[in-house]
């Protein structure tokens, strides 16, 4: 990559927030875009919430709550305590939603705004880039569309679920046997998705749940199309380690749908729109089963344990395409 | 009134919430059914927001605010707080809207739960039963109405704005030349509310804003009807005294639409559908202005201090009808 390139990031929640936290230390991060899943945005309470944009959002402030991973540091949660009071008067579905999912106060305000400014007639992503100034953000953030997409997890038990559902509600502690992006096949890009894909220097697939974090942004058909195009200029970062997850259902998930649960199943899922996959040194001997896949494969310390170690990492992932 | 009689109330909101407060302690509490106002319900951030619902239910909680007279006491600001980060990036109307429409984390929890519910399908009657019992009260609360009716103010200026605008984010310190309520005349009453009037021994015009808290409950058609047929049996209190309203703009509404500042303002406004007006005795000299407008006139205190003072009002007022 030339020093003064710019990189494109597909990132879901949590590991790709750190590993943004990392890149923005390694270069220029006006030069960094991120596209951001908005598959698993929901509506709850007639709030819109999309919880890999916030995640992402809180993280590159500084304000994520470091052992929850999600939400704020230092919140409060008068009104989620307050819910509880209608929970006891309807304990059913909804007064579960109301407990399950849990809203932080301040947390809330983002939503209350997100929900204002869409009801007004704003798009996703003015909203998400008016967010992403107010926390004096240095990169750009895109969700990766405008429009509608809605994972659902196909239960083996026979339902059919939201994400939220599944993930936070049943904790992801139950077989799958599919995914599918509801709406996805009418979803357009959002505006300067495909230009930032065009223009990267470097595209980096974010160590995230392949399935249902970049599995959703990757069904946006000109998107994947863009991927497949520059496929020798894209690298991705396995999110299993160790035949684990870091954290999330991504190995269970691999192993459900049929592949493998290791960094080969990984790298089998981005075969088609990477070139490269990065792996953790502990996955140091499943370097050829990666090439098996036909990916070139690249091995450092890919364990975000702090900052340091993620801008380590993105600067080993920008390295990739030099 | 029979003892075991029931009494339904026309009510607004803070001189409504505090008249029911004395009259649960005047009469058997379950005999009593509130009919409220909801022409200034109005939709923020996505959410619904039922102001004088969530007054009276708050006030016969005893979990009202004392000093502001509207959401809770002991309230937390956190989330509005935390939204000042967004108005600032975006401080034209939104932005402001964020901010003049104060909601406490705590309140926060019964519109996000109200709006839940709505989102499934429930009727504002259901979701108000359903308030109303997780809070405890002994009584009856029922909406005016479960479809949409919204107050709009017409403003001498020329500007036609919500209520909640003219209320709370003007203050209600500019001139207006009319209120109409658009959709009241496809509005049905909420079920039981007709017979909650049908069966009442008293029906009590709560001392609240006679044009738009009193108003819309009257401007749907089928409830006038019911007062008109019931005339004799209806008692109003007048918010008024000695020419001014207690709270909010009652006083300069009665003479920006051309009536009387006065309890004989209330008088003419009334005289169709009530027989009888209560008001204070601050301004028994008016007794002959009153009965000019074809009402009988019960002098009283009707400032409501305390809930002994609002107890014997309540008193006073199921007196008239014996």
């Amino acid at each position: 990559m030339r020093p003064d390139g710019t990189v494109t990031v597909l990132a879901g929640g949590v590991g790709a927030a750190r590993f943004l936290a990392g890149l923005v230390e390694a270069m220029d991060p006006t030069h960094i875009t991120a596209v951001v899943n908005t598959g698993d945005d929901t509506r709850l309470h007639g709030l819109h919430i999309s919880p890999d944009l916030d995640t992402v959002t809180y993280t590159l402030a500084g304000a994520i709550d470091p052992e929850r991973g999600w939400g704020l540091r230092s919140e409060t949660w008068d009104a989620m305590e307050a819910l509880d009071r209608y929970a006891a008067v309807r304990p059913a579905r909804s007064g579960a939603a109301a407990s399950w999912f849990r809203l932080g106060d301040r947390d809330l305000a983002t939503h209350l705004y997100r929900t204002h400014r869409l009801g007004e007639g704003a798009s996703l992503s003015d909203v998400t880039a008016e967010i992403a100034q107010a926390w004096g953000l240095p990169l750009t953030l895109r969700p990766m569309t405008d429009d509608r997409v809605e994972t659902l997890v196909d239960l083996a038990g026979g339902d059919e679920v939201g994400f939220q559902e599944y993930f936070v509600h049943l904790r992801h502690d139950v077989a799958i046997r599919g995914v599918r992006f509801s709406g996805v096949d009418e979803a357009r890009p959002a505006p300067g998705v495909l230009g930032a894909l065009d223009d990267a220097g470097v595209i980096v697939i974010a160590p995230s749940n392949p399935i249902v974090s970049i599995g959703p942004i990757l069904a946006v058909d000109a998107i994947a199309r863009v991927l497949q195009r520059r496929r020798e200029d894209v690298v991705a970062i396995s999110p299993i380690v160790g035949g684990r997850a870091l954290k999330g259902p991504a190995d269970r998930m691999l192993g459900e749908l049929g592949l493998p649960v290791s960094v080969a199943g990984v790298a089998r899922g981005y075969r088609d729109v990477a070139a490269t996959l990065v792996i953790d040194r502990e996955d140091e001997a499943l370097v050829a089963a990666v090439e098996a896949e036909g990916l070139h494969c690249v091995v450092t310390d890919t364990v975000m344990r702090d900052v340091t170690v993620a801008t380590s990492l993105a600067l080993t992932t920008l390295g990739v395409v030099a």
